[in-house]
């Protein structure tokens, strides 16, 4: 498929040309630039939901119950599922196969799990990639779900529409830490599997936390209470994260905010670039290997292997 | 103090001198080098501990014990927790004042927080490079410690010479997806809370789990029950270490997974350098500012924008 003929049909919503294009940024495919200057004018119609929190807080089963709620709304939703990726093989994890069965075979959702793939792959960059090949191919709804809390996500989160932070009863021992670190982070935040004990507990917790931590915008964080695995409170779920998108378009801080993503995703995509050129390099690889057995054989440290790396000019030059 | 002052200071095991040489790789400055370069020959001697596992699994408690114990034989402890951040403060989330009141004022025992600080923070990279300054400092043990299964953790569990994974039983849905994100990484598992619900079924899966992957290196990981808070387990998890270190000795696998590391170590920095190089030119950052707000405002995408700062040839030249 011609990458014009490809742009084409993401335009038209054809969800394999979806699926195509999603697997040329994940690759970081030559033309996926091409692809994505031709989308990007498209893109800002559909809502970025970000939903992250720790494992076993039920986020799967969250998703889909709120995608459902959309669906039954005649909405088309995109689902990205950033999965951690096994090291050694490469691979996303749980892939989409589990998730195709709760969502079925309905053709107004897309699913997709990311994984880091490699040492270009900027993992936080290919995600926000395929959120705008989802929003250009007229999604209303894109939702991105992050396992963990680690800086990726934190990053990825950042650069939705609406962040929702999902809570449960009694984490253990850090529950302070994690609620710290994603305190800034929430628009709204989800206490899931409120059918549990302490659950008054960790909201009052969360309240406490909350009043301490004036955001810059004015807006108050709502606490909404779930039970996903029995679909309870889902619609308050989806309200509440209007109720802020609609909050959001009254501000300055939405400009202020976009100008910050833009940054980081330049940045991004400038460090990818810049690696990318170096190790296109001839020779570069090569070099690479045998200054990493060096090390590896302490003949070397790396902080010198890298400025050999450089001095040796195999840096590709600007090809402009 | 000079340069060449702190390197000394750091080689006869100053935990002052310590603290500020991470800060200088955390802050990335630019005499970081020198630094790294000096220490880099004495490192190698202390065994690096890389402990992972899901928020709420108890790993802050099992670090301490597992440190007291060593400080019982008489070792010093280097701890590096890496924290969740928070993207807007840029800081540490629960530091090293909690910690510090199990540890007590233990001059054998030295603890840092590490978190990621801007955009040029390679939070994987700094945390390697800390580890190596405590390394050369003499520590015998040093604990890496991290929250969360995201992309970086794993990097940096990597880097250990043993890696230890913590689980606990009854974790909820998404317990197949951290097992399989992390199977591979483990040398050595522990089950804590084990006087929990739950925990002979974990076993079992991890058991079942740890058969269907064989490692390349014939290591057949061994599963430690632990009770953390009562200390219980945490001799035989010392014993299951150095069990593996022990292995690891014998094996050819050891040099590939020293070049494999060596080789993550230079892109790290090489991706930090060639980014660093290309926002030290004059007028980069007024640029970027520029084309953010272009990005922000639709009226560029961000694509393009990348090759706009590229094209504009700002980009530093090598200094050699």
């Amino acid at each position: 498929m011609s990458s014009a003929h490809l742009i084409d049909r993401v335009l038209a919503g054809d969800t394999r040309a979806v699926a195509r294009a999603i697997s040329k940024v994940e690759d970081g495919a030559g033309d996926s630039f091409v692809l994505l200057k031709a989308l990007f004018p498209h893109t800002g119609r559909g809502l970025v939901v970000g939903i992250t929190g720790s494992p076993g807080a039920g986020k799967s089963t969250l998703v889909d119950r709120l995608a459902a709620l959309y669906r039954q709304r005649g909405e088309r939703v995109g689902i990205v599922a950033v999965d951690p990726s096994s090291p050694f093989s490469g691979g996303a994890i749980l892939g989409d196969r589990i998730r195709m069965q709760t969502l079925g075979l309905d053709p107004g959702v897309f699913i997709r799990s990311m994984a880091t793939r490699g040492n270009l792959g900027g993992l936080a960059r290919a995600t926000v990639d395929a959120v705008a090949i989802l929003d250009a191919a007229g999604f209303q709804k894109i939702i991105v779900e992050t396992v963990g809390v680690g800086q990726d996500e934190v990053e990825i989160v950042k650069t939705a529409d609406v962040s929702v932070v999902v809570l449960v009863p009694g984490m253990g021992d850090d529950i302070q830490a994690i609620k710290a670190g994603i305190m800034e982070i929430g628009d709204v935040f989800v206490i899931n599997k409120a059918d549990r004990e302490g659950v008054l507990r960790t909201e009052k917790e969360l309240e406490a936390l909350l009043s301490l931590a004036e955001r810059r915008d004015g807006w108050s964080p709502p606490i909404v209470k779930t039970v996903a695995t029995e679909s309870r409170g889902v619609e308050e779920l989806a309200a509440a994260i209007e109720s802020y998108r609609e909050f959001q378009k009254g501000t300055d801080a939405s400009l202020a905010r976009r100008a910050a993503v833009a940054r980081w995703r330049i940045l991004e995509l400038l460090r990818e670039r810049l690696l990318a050129r170096a190790l296109d390099a001839e020779g570069a690889d090569a070099q690479l290997d045998a200054l990493a057995l060096e090390v590896a054989d302490k003949r070397r440290d790396p902080y010198s292997a890298v400025e050999a790396f450089i001095a040796a000019g195999v840096l590709g030059e600007p090809r402009s």
